[in-house]
């Protein structure tokens, strides 16, 4: 009974434009990190939309902001479906937006249609995905699938130098629309549209991925220490350059551990020199490895690799290292009986769909841990995405929205 | 005549307490950089001693401070005597407070022994030796050899964030009891003590070096320019990873450069990564490389070399290399003459002393330009400097006042 249905593209596309505007960088891409005040505009021009529509608001104490369409049956778990609005710095159009959008493009298309669901179905924006103002990422996701935030989140600084607390407070005041949700109440079900962000369905000429899990991450914190001294006078014999053996570790790392594994990530996306000065060997340098693999073991293996390598050459310049998992997150399988209902979905709207993994973690990997939880990936230009060149085909935006709406029915919907 | 020529230690001593006090560490370090509230208010001490004494005080327009007492001839160019007052971020209580205290030691002992002087003697603090929150460094000796302030240092930004033209004159405001004098007026002779920052010394149980010239110094800046994409999802063959180049090439330098040549310095005290997220691969990665060698040619292989590393490490990451010299500083070779007359004064003050090369740049260096200048070493702890622990026998830094007090007394004392 579901064949036929559409959404409105051309009002998703209006949608993607007007919030690509909040935060929008000269190079055409989305700087709108999370909990600023352009993250508090994407969320306003939300729940104006939604009120609009006579949906009603809400938002948890981390600030996860929900749109909520009733179901002919209130006292039901809702159906959640979103995504993120937050940023990267450097960040593209697509990555959380077009999945935030998507969800509430069905919304409203289940509004235009008058379609009477047996539960309500819920957008939901979760708060901090990108996790790179204040790191964890999935912060939203995290504290709803908990119910409660971690304590230490409260004295977190951001890497702009706000502090974590009074910018959380700052966004709950700026929606006084919204009412007030405990986090983490039962939910029936979460989907979630996002880019691939990766190169493997642009590549096969597919509009569809069909997600079955999410390979593990793991953030270290690397810290050398060595000894600051005068650039021009300290001979070689007299230096314990913690930047040299930084440089040494990382580019055997480099050469050992993607090449060796097509299935690893590594990378160094931060790293700051102590003091900082042209002239002075630094006293310490701190960096972040971001390493990703989809088994455990391996995550394993590479972190004592690391371990490894850094202890070796610290020694050799007479430097001393501490290393600490700042972020770890295991690999996940989403629930066969929601890929299966993906699956009909798909085929009742007629788009080509392959099942594949998710090389970065997403809010779906949390959500998972409390109600059965699945992903519709869409193809992204290049694999591009954390990149202001980030792009998406219309028909592909469309594509995502579609099967999400006809996934929606297939678990919402009174039969007839 | 000038046997038994001596200062009061107790009270050049007790100046390097006082001083080492503004912007003091918890390390015991100092944190004074150039033209901020501490490096004013260290002016403004000196300043006061200054006319507790009755010397007159003078600033020039880049706000080098200039202590004078008259001689017999005040219109005879005055000769100069100083160091600076700046310090690095986590630099030490000596690295230019010992010769600007020195020199003020010194004028203070001609007074005290009511020393009729042929010619002026005047103690400078220059400012911006350091050049680590307003690169280049040296600006006030640079500025005052040159007689003009370069036009592009008006727009230059500090490492916190403060522009230069703004703080500048704050400092020159800072001093209303300074008179104002103009940039480069004739000077006879410039004398500077400073600490080795450097091991030779201490390891010799020498107490003085007499330095015959400064190895020439090089800044680049290299800029390596890839593509931003998430850290989870971009494999191997798509990356365009700029931290992979800037490592592996300086993996190789580091291997290459110090090892090979005992008189080269190879620095890298500065790394920027942007965006700077954890889950990013880095756009662009810019950092700086501190180049010494006693010789031009040398300087010019190291930097070729620097060069084809980065352009050849960036041409396998499909990255691009910008590189630039932000400083360039030639070898110098101090005069002869006034090498002499330190020699003279060694012997006459019964200090054992060498000749020796200095391996950082120094105000000196830039005197030399427009007057005969010259260097009295004198040796620190473990040749330490620009780091907390940086340390001077009192013994030493008497013993270098001490050959700065006979060497003045040949230069610009009346004979009997």
């Amino acid at each position: 009974m579901t064949e036929g249905l559409a959404i409105n593209g051309e009002r998703l596309l209006e949608r993607l434009d007007r919030f690509a505007a909040i935060g929008g960088t000269d190079q055409g891409g989305v700087n709108r990190q999370a909990l600023t005040v352009l993250d508090r505009q994407s969320r306003t021009l939300l729940t104006e939309l939604a009120l609009k529509r006579g949906f009603s608001v809400f938002q948890d104490p981390i600030a996860n902001l929900f749109l909520r369409r009733e179901g002919k049956n209130p006292d039901l778990p809702p159906l959640l479906i979103g995504s993120h609005l937050d940023s990267q710095p450097a960040g593209g159009r697509f990555d959380g937006a077009l999945g935030t959008l998507s969800a509430f493009e069905v919304l409203e298309t289940l509004e235009d249609l008058a379609m009477t669901t047996e539960r309500a179905v819920e957008v939901v924006a979760f708060t901090n995905e990108e996790g790179c103002r204040f790191a964890p990422g999935c912060m939203g996701s995290m504290a709803f699938a908990e119910g409660a935030i971690p304590d230490h989140w409260r004295t977190l600084k951001a890497t702009d130098g706000a502090d974590f607390a009074p910018e959380l407070a700052a966004t709950l005041q700026s929606l006084p629309e919204a009412q007030s949700r405990p986090l983490g109440f039962p939910v029936h079900a979460y989907l979630e549209v996002h880019i691939e962000q990766g190169p493997s369905l642009e590549s096969q000429g597919l509009p569809i991925g069909i997600v079955t899990g999410i390979q593990g991450t793991r953030w270290l914190e690397v810290t050398v220490t060595g000894q600051t001294a005068h650039a021009g006078t300290t001979a070689l014999t007299y230096r314990r350059d913690p930047m040299r053996a930084v440089t040494a570790a990382l580019a055997v790392l480099y050469q050992e551990i993607m090449p060796a594994d097509p299935s690893a990530r590594f990378t160094v996306g931060r790293m700051t020199l102590s003091p900082g000065a042209t002239n002075a060997i630094p006293e310490s340098v701190r960096l972040t490895i971001d390493l990703r693999h989809p088994t455990p073991e391996r995550l394993d293996a590479m972190e004592a690799r690391v371990k490894e390598i850094f202890e070796g050459e610290a020694r050799g310049e007479a430097c001393k290292v501490m290393l600490a998992r700042i972020f770890d997150m295991a690999p996940t399988q989403f629930p066969p009986a929601l890929l299966e209902v993906l699956d009909q979905a798909a085929e009742s709207a007629g788009l080509a769909a392959q099942h594949m993994l998710s090389g970065a973690f997403h809010d779906a990997l949390f959500m998972n841990r409390i109600a059965p939880a699945a992903m519709i990936f869409v193809p992204c230009r290049d694999g591009l995405s954390h990149n202001p060149a980030e792009h998406v085909e219309p028909e592909h935006s469309i594509a995502g929205a579609t099967l999400l709406l006809h996934a929606v029915s297939l678990l919402a919907c009174v039969e007839a």
